[in-house]
């Protein structure tokens, strides 16, 4: 059982209640919204991303064989329910807002609407996959904003919690705007383009410094980026400044160097120096080692001469803000429209849509949270992806959600766009909607 | 491709310094260890996990045809290369300390001991199992002790960074210590425990609180355990008392009530009140919503009448600690012993043992760190795994290895045993490998 792909990548009490529906005959029309309850702290806006994954994921939904008989063979269900789930299928219609949107808390991304027991079953996964790469793909976005026209390469694979988290990491933020990934498997899977250098441990392999400098020049003469922090950053320098003399002999030019420890506004400054005296005005300084939008930020309001920057660890973990507060939620079932009142937890009724109006420059002003039956001004964010199960239109490309990533980006308000603390996003609750919820909580008494 | 399975889910360096090996003739025996350098605030210990799948994923190593097709489409590589590396296969030793096993930082927890250009290779997917299972497990260990006797459940699915992420953490916190999992996936695949109550939505779904908790009772007698939290607390454990009476009747019994919102302490102790008034001294008290450790040592330390709790995103993203400062590193290679001497990130070379030595009432009272070739009193904790390329041995049960790191964790010094800031566990550095270190750096100079 693959768990990127079995059906049972779920929480049991999602089978239970799914049990429980089919014994009560609850399969009227149910739907569900995700959406993030509070920004986190050092968050001004979230990136929507992960929408292909969970349509894929609903298009094949279904029990393999061996899930059935591993179902079956627990005893935890009777088997008139384990045949019954064996042939469900996901039919229901999708709403979302395109990958790339940016969005604010109580907006929803998604809308589900389907027959209660499949809408319950998909929950975990859903929000397994949208959770992650919309948080991946926050966290690059402001990346992107801290180093305007930079090289960023998502270095993060090896720190990512499992392959999966790898690959969305690779995937989410490139849609964000990053140049590429170091993950060589996210070139077949997404066609990200990917880069490397060399590691410490080939340094350490050879003799000296110099030597594995000049054998790597050798076997990778188009994208020679030499790592210079194995043992004194500037002498290394040095040492590429006497390299490149005699690699350009063999036809060989050096493409950039590498900082990986240590202070790298000092070492960045020392080093350009170094390579500029000898020559290599072309050779780029390429840096990694904790960056994060922060560091980022710093090093460049500072000067430092860093044409590029990996970006691993805090990309792929979001240490700041290591989750988003959210959630899939019941908001009408049976043509009822419902509402979750726990405390600090309440949850907006209805089926819902967003939008979003913007100033002559392009320049967002304000979103408006309302109910899909009422009309506001500004653009609607939501639109149709899938009806009865079906994708209604192919796979928006990972370069148009790129496109539309940047387009929406540079739409920010320019106080979101820097990491500085900024007002809130102004994000109304229309009169209908609120007249909604009342009703709910009114009939509750 | 699948990414969990895939030999190309690695950085691009590794192909790159492999071809480059190759085109060297460095095929000489490289020795790799994988150590945490610091270990992060809030944390006094780490506990070893992953090395069961670092195995799978070796014995494993190998290019699909896909793989090779897709590999020589991009042209990156020359086709010799590529036929290398369609032929090649792990065919090194493993060392390791067993999962399970308390450790500290510079200890090495797995060492790998093969040709240079398959230790390379292996890299990036070896941290990537490594890192995150030990991640959660120490994050899971705490919750163990903060929270002695309780039952603990794996409530992470939904924020895990993806589907491997959701798989692992299941394990990893079962092998800690937590009693099961809410996600299916992970009885049939690793035998662990599954649990499950219900979720708001089946509440909302229903006309009335009270008849959601009827129908669940009856689709589920055996496992009723009813969420209160959805309108009013209080309120809905007085409707359990009623319901029980009437329950009771159908020979159905209660058998908890789960808490997911608001002052857990206040409504656990209203409602524990409310249940005993009503005669149901045996239904118990099961708590979930932003739990971890801190939240656990003091609802319990205050005496909340709480029986367990569902711990979810905090665990799975170990979010007040999301990343361990990890590295896999060249410590030796054809028979010379290397330094990675970087700024802040210079490692201990050689292959190397832990020996930890315990008082006469089996507590850990110290570590020494030393080179294998050197004896020092206590237990070796790294152990062989894997040699040419096989097991040795089958794989250790989790049953077993979750007794091992409950002896583990007993054995822990009482001040790391607890929440608080505890001086740090002693670790010291033997003579010869001081000596080993001193003679690089003088032989560099």
């Amino acid at each position: 059982m693959n768990p990127m792909s079995s059906s049972l990548l779920t929480d049991l009490y999602q089978l239970t209640m799914l049990k429980s529906y089919l014994d009560l005959g609850m399969r009227g029309t149910a739907v569900f919204e995700f959406f993030v309850r509070k920004i986190p702290h050092n968050r001004g806006f979230m990136l929507a991303a992960g929408l292909e994954q969970v349509l894929d994921y609903l298009e094949n939904l279904r029990l393999t064989n061996d899930e059935v008989t591993w179902l079956a063979e627990s005893q935890r269900f009777p088997n008139s329910f384990i045949d019954e789930l064996a042939h469900m299928r996901f039919t229901g219609d999708v709403h979302a807002m395109p990958e790339g949107t940016v969005f604010f808390p109580d907006e929803p991304i998604l809308r589900v609407t389907a027959p209660l027991p499949q809408a319950q079953w998909i929950e975990s996964r859903l929000i397994n996959i949208l959770h992650y790469q919309s948080l991946v793909a926050t966290k690059a976005a402001r990346c992107v904003l801290a180093a305007p026209g930079k090289l960023l390469v998502d270095f993060g694979l090896r720190r990512a919690h499992g392959a999966e988290a790898g690959m969305f990491a690779a995937r989410a933020s490139y849609l964000a705007g990053f140049t590429g990934t170091s993950n060589v498997l996210a070139a077949p899977e997404y066609g990200i383009p990917i880069f490397g250098t060399m590691a410490h441990s080939y340094i350490q392999a050879h003799a000296t410094e110099l030597e594995a400098f000049e054998h790597f020049a050798q076997s990778d003469p188009n994208n020679t980026i030499l790592l210079i922090d194995t043992y004194d950053t500037e002498a290394a320098a040095e040492k590429c400044v006497a390299l490149a003399r005699r690699l350009k002999e063999q036809g060989i030019y050096i493409k950039g160097v590498r900082l990986d420890s240590g202070d790298l506004y000092e070492h960045s400054r020392k080093v350009r120096a170094i390579l500029d005296a000898g020559g290599l005005h072309d050779v780029t300084i390429f840096s990694s080692g904790g960056i994060d939008e922060f560091v980022m930020h710093d090093l460049l309001a500072r000067g430092a001469p860093i044409d590029g920057f990996g970006v691993g660890t805090h990309l792929v973990t979001s240490n700041d803000a290591p989750y988003f507060d959210c959630a899939y939620k019941l908001q009408e079932y049976a043509g009822v429209a419902r509402r979750k009142r726990s405390e600090g937890k309440a949850t907006w009724p209805g089926r819902k849509q967003v939008y979003r109006r913007y100033d002559v420059k392009g320049t967002m002003i304000g979103d408006v949270l309302t109910l899909e039956s009422d009309h506001q001004p500004g653009d609607g964010l939501t639109l149709p992806y899938m009806r009865a199960g079906k994708r209604i239109a192919p796979p928006d490309s990972l370069a148009s959600i790129r496109e539309r990533a940047k387009s929406n980006l540079n739409a920010l308000p320019p106080t979101l766009q820097t990491l500085e603390a900024a007002p809130p996003y102004p994000v109304k609750v229309a009169p209908p909607l609120r007249a909604l919820a009342d009703e709910i909580d009114r009939r509750a008494k």
